[in-house]
């Protein structure tokens, strides 16, 4: 091999350097806690799956099409899973004698989709997946919604910067079947009329409609209910039970207090054909990044493709990391350093033996300091400006001298202080 | 679909359910507390690579073989990792000019070989890699074996559960040509015998060595090295550079206190071409598991597969979650119960306003008790049962009767001891 190899990843991947990685570890962290304190427990799958399991959900060409896919040496169909529900219904169904409902799970796995990368879409990226499994009473519709408003105001995010716009797709047919006499297929093929309602223009919006048979008067009604309040909007189908559904969930969002941060939107229904109930999407509020950053919904019967007359209902949402990333950025709420807390080197001369050093850096270790002793036999100045570079706070310094007398030297990065000491004192010092 | 899908994962993955999934977060947890107390910092890389970056390392055939491997839309050959090396070679290959040596990294990622699953080997796993790019010194050296001892006393193993074996391929080939007379070619393919060596019957391996030319004299010479120590092996060759690295290494071995964990073996020469100094591999002690669990070593020139004339030392182990787990259950050292502390259950009845169970979970998460409000409306029976299986601690009881006298019954789900109080003093004693 004399031609070298490329140096970048794969189209639409990314490498984390360490400091990436801490950004995405981040992340993690807030996430975790937050669910963790609501009792959410993480779960994770396997990176590849039965192509057919994608199949059955979206359909053969989507699935082949959209997903990186290919056949084993047994001839399997396998795919690279390019969304988490497919696995956690697998796994819900794989157990569903055992396994205590209602569940709250929630992962947060890679994930490749094929497609051009574009800002906000990439071919790897992580997916924050939060499920509750086995509730059908609105409580879970609830959970699910105040579980990712907990996430954005645990980042730092405030009413001023999204909008949670929710909606029902049982209330959105009976609408329909109201206004437009359609049943619930051709309230399916409106639903995706209005799904793509605010990415084209509204003419090609109308004409989408009138193919579907709507009658000018019909689109007008339609049309005023997207700037309708829920109350006024279920006023037109008050003994619809998604109706009733919307107002029980409006109602509870506004006794704990999280309304402000929620819309009712008639406009929000979802593509994909397994919502049965609520439905709802989060929007970033800044005017250059004003669109929907991630959603979910009730989905009732996902098991069911798994086991026959099982019926388990679902509940949830997923986010990505690059879309979160983006909105953190857009409004400033990544701290300028994640890394935190004292940090030191030992840094190393060639007039003391190499033990003393290790001895140091041993103490600090066992007495649980962040440190590291210098690898190498660098000048001191290279020495410390590894120690800035790298994010430490301080360095222990001790030449021959020093050693001779049985003291150290503690320099602290920020302040450029540095104090001749007993080892014992750096320490308690550092401790402290 | 009228066929319903298996529920099973793809051979050789697996499910994690929550009980797996904390396994797996502990494994992770330990680990990462260990290794960034001494300033390792983690990085990450994508799943997808350029099939050439296996090829390059282990030739086509091997990569081809041993990888999940397909051809894009692009006609890019792509495998999913089958190991971390490549990528992070690509990786500090990248940002050259930029990083500040010598690096101290880590990473935990999941990765593919395409095999026949079976014990302690399945399809997919993940696997911890640790290394210092840019020492070329023996500090490196000791770094990383320390760090590999560091982390199995972290989980809690002692002396009398692994040994770390310790030898040097300089050494190797300096001892190979001084027994037998042959030049690094011929050492090269000694080691792969030596390597085989504790894998077939010794008639099989002296075969093997006879087929390469070596007479019984030598191969007698040979044997007597593998129960040497190591001061009686180097003075076989004093003037070997891979003889005084290795004098060196157990020198400070002893000095650190950490001799009593390691070995030195004559026999340990590590597979791969790509290692030229110190190698190691740490063995499980126990009888039922006697074998190497894991291993690394020093290798001088993966940048070099993507940069001119570049060189940047490496020096690296690699350990496998499953590996990790089987050495762990082995010698029982996984905590019975991985959940810890406080978790809360408030449970619901029918006589009492919905709300004031949202506002008591709510008031319990303001106050960072983890805390959940069942979902759903079970009989209380149910509800405790639900609590018990679900690893809760403790249960919030407030029927209509508590709710108008404005208190709550606290339940310790461990003491089965009960009592009835104001909900503050109930929340004054779970932050406790």
């Amino acid at each position: 091999m004399s031609e070298k190899l490329s140096v970048l990843p794969y189209k639409g991947t990314r490498d984390f350097y360490p400091e990436e990685m801490r950004l995405r570890n981040w992340f993690f962290g807030v996430i975790r806690e937050v669910l963790e304190k609501s009792a959410f427990e993480e779960y994770g799958g396997p990176m590849l799956e039965s192509l057919d399991l994608y199949a059955a959900k979206s359909g053969e060409e989507l699935a082949t099409k959209q997903t990186y896919n290919f056949t084993d040496r047994g001839d399997r169909r396998l795919a690279i899973r390019p969304e988490m529900t497919p696995t956690v219904a697998r796994m819900v169904a794989g157990k569903m004698n055992e396994l205590n409902f209602p569940l709250k799970w929630f992962s947060f796995p890679n994930m490749y989709r094929y497609e051009a990368p574009q800002r906000g879409r990439l071919r790897e990226f992580w997916q924050l997946n939060v499920d509750v499994f086995g509730c059908d009473g609105f409580e879970a519709d609830l959970e699910v919604v105040t579980s990712a408003i907990d996430l954005l105001l645990a980042f730092g995010a405030d009413e001023n910067m999204f909008r949670v716009h929710i909606n029902n797709r049982r209330f959105f047919s009976d609408v329909i079947a109201a206004v437009t006499g359609k049943d619930a297929e051709g309230s399916r093929a409106i639903s995706k009329v209005v799904d793509r309602r605010g990415k084209v223009p509204y003419d090609v919006y109308k004409k989408d409609l009138i193919a579907l048979g709507l009658s000018e008067d019909e689109i007008a009604k339609l049309d005023s209910l997207y700037t309708m309040t829920v109350e006024e909007a279920t006023s037109l189908c008050p003994e619809s039970v998604g109706a009733q559904e919307l107002l029980s969930l409006f109602s509870l969002l506004t006794k704990t207090g999280l309304a402000k941060y929620c819309v009712f939107d008639f406009g929000i229904v979802r593509g994909l054909d397994y919502y049965t109930g609520t439905v709802f999407e989060v929007f970033d509020l800044s005017p250059e990044n004003n669109r929907a950053m991630f959603g979910g919904g009730r989905y009732d019967n996902l098991v069911g493709l798994f086991v026959k007359n099982a019926k388990v209902s679902g509940v949830g949402y997923g986010m990505g990391d690059v879309t979160l990333e983006n909105f953190l950025r857009t409004h400033n709420l990544i701290p300028e350093s994640l890394t935190a807390g004292v940090k030191v080197l030992v840094t190393r001369f060639p007039d003391a033996p190499y033990e003393a050093y290790l001895n140091l850096a041993d103490a600090l270790k066992k007495h649980g300091v962040t440190s590291s002793l210098y690898l190498g036999e660098k000048k001191f100045g290279k020495q410390l400006e590894y120690a800035v570079k790298e994010n430490y706070t301080h360095v222990l310094i001790m030449g021959g001298d020093e050693y001779a007398r049985g003291v150290v030297r503690l320099k602290n990065l920020a302040t450029r202080e540095e104090k001749e000491m007993p080892f014992v004192d750096a320490l308690a010092s550092l401790l402290s």
